[in-house]
């Protein structure tokens, strides 16, 4: 942040008084700018043993495939949010389950959430941000172009645990260290 | 927003091509501002029977009860903001446990997660934002002092799971229209 939002002068980078960070603070109006991490809200939307991916028709990981998930807009619940998602990236219209997985991305600021989620019917469609969308068995799911890392861990979770008949939540990091051939996490911020 | 934080000139409230939400954009550099959400990261630091809360030093609610949490931080786990806001509001060293609750205010645009946690000694003590930190048995909580609904919450459901015997996460949403004598929810900037 180079310049205030509140009032358009200059701003400095120190720890204000009784903080403990550095922060971006305006060098007229005092106005302290804080920056937090963002969410990112998905679906992981069921049909029998299958599930439904979309393929990315934006950057980063074009030509990838991901569940369908983005960023959490104000004013909406996270699991309002994750079905608006699904809604617009894979014209689906679902139920919506428990919260299946909380994964930090440190290193992006960046906290993903995913939902269990039913398929109402077989009308999905892909959206502006997708090149198709498509249901896929655990045998079918091209587990080496999958865009993020939180998407396989999410879906290798979801057929762990509904070959054992239990869903239960999942929670983890994603750190930056990477193992060959591993997508990188970051998502950009118009998913 | 009414300045562009990267290049100071007037911003614009408009809906961008290809969006569907009205955002801030700059006259100038055209670059968007996106408003999101954020989290709000706490503890349930538990000593047998007991659980600490803090007295809050600080608006709102000052003098009212509350679990020790605050806003998350960039580059940082919700795992270890939640370790680190326990030490900042109660000096408290503790071995983190599961993921507990996880609740959505879309009213102040927040999401709150609390973490199981357990005291590793006694040597607790209160930091700058707040006036005392102090064990309460559940029946001993000040239900009618405390600062915010998702505490309230997620205290309830803490004790209940314990008498169970079985800790699982809790979701949901708490909505702005309050039940008479029931607190706000939202959270200063500060917490």
């Amino acid at each position: 942040m180079k310049f205030c939002s509140e009032c358009g002068g200059t701003t400095e980078t120190l720890i204000p008084e009784g903080d403990s960070r550095l922060r971006a603070v305006c060098s007229t109006c005092k106005t302290i700018h804080y920056v937090n991490p963002k969410m990112v809200l998905g679906t992981i939307p069921a049909w029998g043993d299958q599930v439904l991916l979309c393929r990315r028709a934006i950057e980063p990981r074009y030509g990838l495939w991901t569940l369908p998930a983005g960023f959490m807009e104000v004013e909406e619940s996270t699991a309002n949010g994750a079905m608006r998602e699904t809604m617009e990236e894979a014209g689906a219209r679902i139920e919506l389950g428990s919260l299946f997985s909380v994964f930090d991305i440190p290193h992006v600021n960046q906290v993903h959430l995913f939902y269990l989620a039913q398929l109402k019917d077989l009308e999905f469609a892909a959206g502006p941000e997708s090149l198709e969308v498509k249901l896929f068995t655990e045998d079918e799911i091209p587990w080496n172009l999958i865009a993020f890392r939180t998407i396989t861990a999410t879906l290798k979770f979801y057929f762990h645990d509904r070959r054992q008949g239990v869903m239960s939540i999942h929670t983890g990091d994603i750190r930056e260290l990477r193992l060959p051939h591993e997508p990188y996490t970051d998502l950009d911020r118009r998913q």
